[in-house]
């Protein structure tokens, strides 16, 4: 089958000037760009657990979702986004036609965010899908965003609303690439991490590698149409799911209080980012109420694999 | 699971200076050698398939293959190899001790040959084990070995016996960088390919990228012991196993004349190189039997995924 999907591939990914070696050698050759860092991530996708084909994913929806997954990951780091490899695991009976669909489903978020598509592994099972994508992206030396720079007096920034994404966002990923790049330019930017797993449990994530805490005030988290349509369905409170679903594939910024405000002033593109918060010296999330009472927040959210 | 096996691999993992952000980021950030390209490759493992979980590969022996393979397509480049990413889907039921066993079976052949683990992704699902691992690599501009270069006149040359794999060798693989690195330093090397499906399926894979065709020696194609094992079971000849059992990761390499003696001569490391033919304008393999006669070849291999 691959040799046949490779030359139908060969025929469909634009030529790029980053590729010194294109698809189909042994491996690809990247021009990387001169005087900047390489980031490298990876996802694996996987039927059953990350999306449930027939049941409202197609084919292209998880082609689409696991580029853009990883995509999130790098606009997480503030880098622009370079090239992907993809390796998958195809069910034997629709093979051909799933690999296709999985390749018109990425292909123009690629276009879209600049991604030299440089290589691939088809294989063939007995087995469910399976899709794995590594992105890399590039960022000026010492200008990644990482997880652990949010310093006490930091606010927090969320890029958008968040909660209820299994209504269909879940598919349907927007990786803020280009935001987070308008934002690199502006401002700075202590941490940061994309919302994949829960605002909360991302955001809990944030703080242990800073060795921080946070006062988090509940009123001021932005909640989706789709948290309170969830809320609607479940009888769960909406702040709930903005809290825990994840998935929203937002970015968690920790920024100083004057980056932040001008953030939310002037946000790139059609970002909604909000203050949600403020890094302390102290340990975990005290959740702020409206009425001004405190209590520790336990961070929610689905797991999914990391590293 | 996976905070828990990522706490447990970083602290495993040898701190590297070219990682500016190692383990345990939304993505990890690389230092791209001064000068050079990135060479990029990613293949993919699936029990069923590429391997037999328990009856003989144990998950160490997976995790060794999985890197192993990678590092032979940067070999076939004639790339240094750099760094890796790994994603993992994980049975179940033994998703922790499957996770560690694969890392110490490929951490040894990273260190041995100077790959950064610069990140991974671990997935729980109840499918069978699933290894995709994404290797980095780095070349000079314009000194990749490709498979297209490949000229009439060239002499064609396997870098050591093959056939017989599945004896063992298929899990024990060696990968050829250091020698690869080697040859690249001393010799002009046309074009290469690595022997992963077969050594006449990818010869025939190197010619047709290179629009050439080869006369291949029968009588000096060095045959593994494996294989004349292998035959010694089957009955076929020792020839056949050499020609189509691949798995063997040994290189095929089109150099001038002078260059492929020059290697046979003196070749580096433990390599058996043997020079099995020449590069011709013609189309196809035309095998030349010990006694002269002459008779197309039919390339034969296992198909495995590519890209």
């Amino acid at each position: 089958m691959e040799t046949t999907f490779i030359d139908w591939l060969r025929g469909r990914v634009a030529a790029d000037p980053r590729l010194e070696v294109a698809l189909g050698d042994d491996a690809a050759v990247l021009r990387p760009p001169a005087g900047r860092r390489t980031v490298v991530t990876v996802d694996m996708l996987t039927e059953g657990v990350d999306f449930l084909l027939g049941a409202g994913a197609s084919p292209r929806a998880v082609g689409h979702k696991a580029l853009a997954v990883n995509l999130s990951d790098l606009a997480a780091m503030g880098a622009r986004p370079e090239a992907a490899v993809i390796a998958v695991a195809l069910p034997r009976a629709e093979a051909a036609a799933i690999a296709r669909e999985l390749f018109e489903g990425l292909a123009p978020l690629a276009a879209r965010l600049g991604v030299a598509i440089a290589g691939g592994d088809t294989n063939t099972w007995d087995g469910p899908l399976v899709v794995s994508v590594t992105a890399l992206g590039s960022v000026p030396p010492g200008a990644a965003w990482r997880r652990d720079g949010a310093r006490p007096g930091d606010l927090l920034v969320v890029t958008g609303p968040c909660g209820g994404s299994l209504l269909g966002r879940h598919l349907d990923v927007a990786p803020r690439c280009q935001e987070a790049l308008e934002i690199a330019d502006r401002l700075a930017v202590h941490a940061a991490i994309d919302v994949s797993d829960g605002l909360s449990l991302d955001l809990d994530r944030l703080l242990r590698a800073s060795g921080v805490g946070a006062t988090l005030h509940l009123a001021d988290v932005p909640i989706h149409d789709d948290a309170r349509r969830a809320a609607a369905e479940d009888g769960r409170p909406p702040l709930d799911h903005a809290l825990g679903d994840g998935e929203d594939f937002e970015l968690v910024l920790a920024l100083p209080a004057a980056d932040a405000r001008a953030l939310v002033a002037a946000p790139p593109g059609a970002l909604r980012p909000a203050i949600i918060g403020a890094v302390t010296a102290g340990v975990g999330i005290e959740a702020v109420a409206a009425d001004g009472s405190r209590r520790p927040l336990e961070p929610r959210g689905w797991i999914h694999g990391d590293g």
